[in-house]
């Protein structure tokens, strides 16, 4: 170990970078503290934590917000990386599954380990805050929201706290602009069935929400995948190519941590799609559900934010961050609002009130933002546990997603792999996933399974991965 | 007047029913108390209660509930009663509007008098119970209701509910039959398309509830319009002679008090069109809505109530009984359960759990059933309260519907008064009626106004039925 102090922290990041190389620290095991180590070797604080900067910068390490430095999975030696799809792009009438029903009623039971379906743990919910607006709203107050119907475009303290809070994220909109619906499902079907009619096609990224391709369906509508980076989601180009060759009617994208790859399109390609979509007259439903859970340093765009003709629907709720049992969503539709009001008006009448009213509350409380703070740096080291527990436990072959944001990891298996039985056996085994086979028309991902990072690392959920790699390795016969 | 003391009250009655259609009581007056007459005429007050009894078995009078006996409107003598129309039978597109979502938004204002909106008045509904039962739920409770999505099948506690009151009107329902839905229109909504594809033709009684219509058109379909009897509804040898000549997917009735006739489908019938239908393998969803609101002895069979085969797609919600602002409906889909949970899925994924939990509450209290005896008797004065003032104040070619339950008054105006500008009249005059033109895709009923007579009644609607009168007079020249 050199003398000089500038570089005394090199060398202790090369001595633990050569320790975590041969495998004395294990993927996903905690280093020791600063203190430890300051004591042990009689170094200052400074300089470890200098040494721990210099090994988190050789993408060894990583901090988790008071939590300490963990030892990463290892992208080199360990599991892959995903790489772009090639799917099939031409139009595909969807397969009918009872599957996601399954995994939703399964979230009844407490024995099963929740990895299938799309939430947070009911620990990261403010729910103590939630319960208490609800109780605390005025006898007088509740009682005129039981007592008539709301105006069809919805609760206007929501909507007005929606149009503040898009301020945040670069958008001028005001409580005009809004339109509250039951959750973000419910807003993307009225957009489909505003922008388009029956036997329309609909261009999305894949693989994609499951829901959205049965939705999609039901509404007898047509459907072409079109391959998404795995990191940087939607490229203009590419998109442009599609365009150049199929007949699209409109457009459903994630921009920010898309179900169930999390990629993040980039700035610069959200503008671009957004400018190539107006001019040929194909309006761009956006689902930006899960747009506040980033891990990055800010709140990513929207394809919103640069739509200049009115031609995004964006479309999103609280039902990622913090009450899916509210139901509550909305979508700001741009200039396609008289036509989507008329719609929710036939299919709902309205909306329900009192949890749009509950919901407005927490949101322009404050206590939304300090609680997303938190939300995000828990699903932020819960994706890193999760993934370095699935490098641990799962099969060289298998390959992983490294999410920028939201709740899922997405994994490929080693090929030939049958998701549908992993899915089934892991079931029986107490666990619930989702078999990357619905996340398509085509049977591109019949050997993928999407992992829900919602739910609080615990050794359970350490165990419920061990247990799946099992369940993998016998299915893969490695 | 005559010694013989069993004939007494005859001869009062006599002379009573002189003076009525001699015009010395006018319809809607309160005539005088039993104890007042007694003293007067020094007639025992039994007498004088059924002499009261005999005028009202002739017709003349009615009782209300602690209010007193009153003139009734004069059918024979007053304004006329309304015979089935004769409507085109052939599919039609429906015509577009807005003036639904205007209607809606004018529930937001305390000065509109709401004779246009379907609804009973918030005095009418049992607003602290409810709102108690809601604050009263403990916060865990309420926190895990917030926490999840709830199985898409509904809440199991309302399911519960609503399956149990079926067996009051003769249904053996369990709460495995019954799906939750976000109020009877989207339980008709998701019925339609689990019945139905693009395209496809539905029957309907004429009038229509306008928003069928509108949720018709923006599904695809076509609309076939049956003539509905306004005292008996829909004659099953009628619907033979019509299925017989056109090709029919689907039809969508109301047997308990049509919205807006108010007429009741009798039990023989009712069994005729469900065998009917059965036969020809076409699924009859049935709206019930106004079912619990009976003005008569029992509450009637429901089409269900009939069903062998799984045919019937029963639709119902607390909205037009309870909490309109809830969003609690339900549908029982009979044979179609798989289909249409996996359309509400893919539509909403589930419905809001508390609203739902707080009615299950209320439904199994027994407060209901309290709460419906009130409901039932304050309307049945208020439409009778209404029909009076109808006939005291419009043209005397006006005619009116007599209804056997539910909240409207279905008005014909006389030949080439448009209904259009007397809603908007009215409105300017702060009153809120429904236009008869929107309940059909004809212009069959461009003379008809709906009238909702849930508001309660008081000097403030009396005045607005004649200003309404008295806006009919302008525009019918009369």
């Amino acid at each position: 170990m050199t003398t000089d102090t500038s570089f005394r922290y090199v060398a202790l990041a090369d001595s633990m970078e050569s320790g975590i190389l041969k495998g004395h620290f294990r993927a996903g095991e905690k280093l020791p503290s600063l203190r430890s180590i300051h004591r042990q070797m009689g170094l200052s604080i400074s300089t470890v934590y200098q040494a721990y900067i210099e090994l988190e910068k050789r993408g060894h390490i990583e901090s988790r917000e008071k939590s300490g430095f963990f030892v990463k999975a290892r992208k080199d030696h360990g599991l892959g990386t995903l790489s772009r799809s090639n799917v099939r792009t031409s139009p595909q009438k969807i397969t009918v599954n009872h599957l996601a029903e399954s995994i939703l009623a399964a979230l009844q039971d407490p024995a099963i380990l929740q990895l299938g379906a799309a939430l947070p743990d009911r620990e990261l919910m403010p729910l103590k805050q939630l319960s208490r607006l609800m109780k605390s709203l005025p006898s007088l107050i509740l009682g005129s929201m039981i007592a008539t119907y709301e105006p069809c475009q919805g609760n206007p303290a929501l909507r007005q706290a929606v149009a503040g809070r898009s301020l945040g994220h670069g958008l001028s909109m005001t409580a005009e602009d809004v339109v509250t619906t039951g959750g973000c499902m419910e807003a993307v079907g009225l957009c489909l069935r505003t922008v388009t009619r029956p036997g329309d096609t609909v261009l999305v990224e894949s693989p994609a929400f499951h829901g959205f391709l049965q939705l999609m369906e039901d509404l007898n509508l047509m459907v072409l995948e079109m391959p998404c980076d795995p990191d940087r989601g939607i490229h203009a180009k590419a998109l442009e190519t599609i365009l150049d060759s199929h007949q699209v009617n409109a457009c459903l994208f994630t921009a920010s941590f898309q179900n169930p790859l999390g990629c993040l399109t980039s700035d610069q390609d959200k503008k671009a799609i957004v400018e190539l979509l107006s001019r040929r007259g194909i309006p761009l439903i956006e689902d930006d559900i899960y747009g506040d859970l980033y891990f990055g340093t800010r709140r990513p765009a929207t394809f919103k934010h640069f739509d200049s003709q009115g031609m995004v629907l964006l479309c999103s709720s609280v039902s990622k961050t913090l009450a899916p049992g509210f139901r509550v969503g909305w979508t700001i539709p741009g200039k396609f609002k008289e036509k989507l009001l008329r719609l929710k008006l036939n299919t709902c009448l309205s909306s329900p009130a009192v949890n749009q009213a509950v919901t407005a509350l927490f949101l322009k409380s404050g206590a939304y933002d300090r609680h997303l703070r938190r939300l995000r740096s828990q699903l932020r080291n819960q994706v890193s546990a999760m993934a370095t527990a699935v490098s641990n436990h799962f099969p060289a072959d298998t390959k992983m997603s490294h999410p920028k944001g939201g709740l899922f990891l997405w994994i490929q298996l080693g090929p030939g792999t049958d998701s549908m039985a992993v899915y089934h056996k892991a079931f029986q085994a107490g666990i619930s996933v989702l078999p990357g086979v619905i996340c398509s028309s085509t049977d591109r991902y019949a050997n993928c399974i999407r992992l829900n990072c919602g739910i609080a690392w615990s050794p359970r959920v350490e165990e419920g991965i061990r247990t799946l790699g099992r369940i993998v390795r016998e299915e893969s016969g490695r």
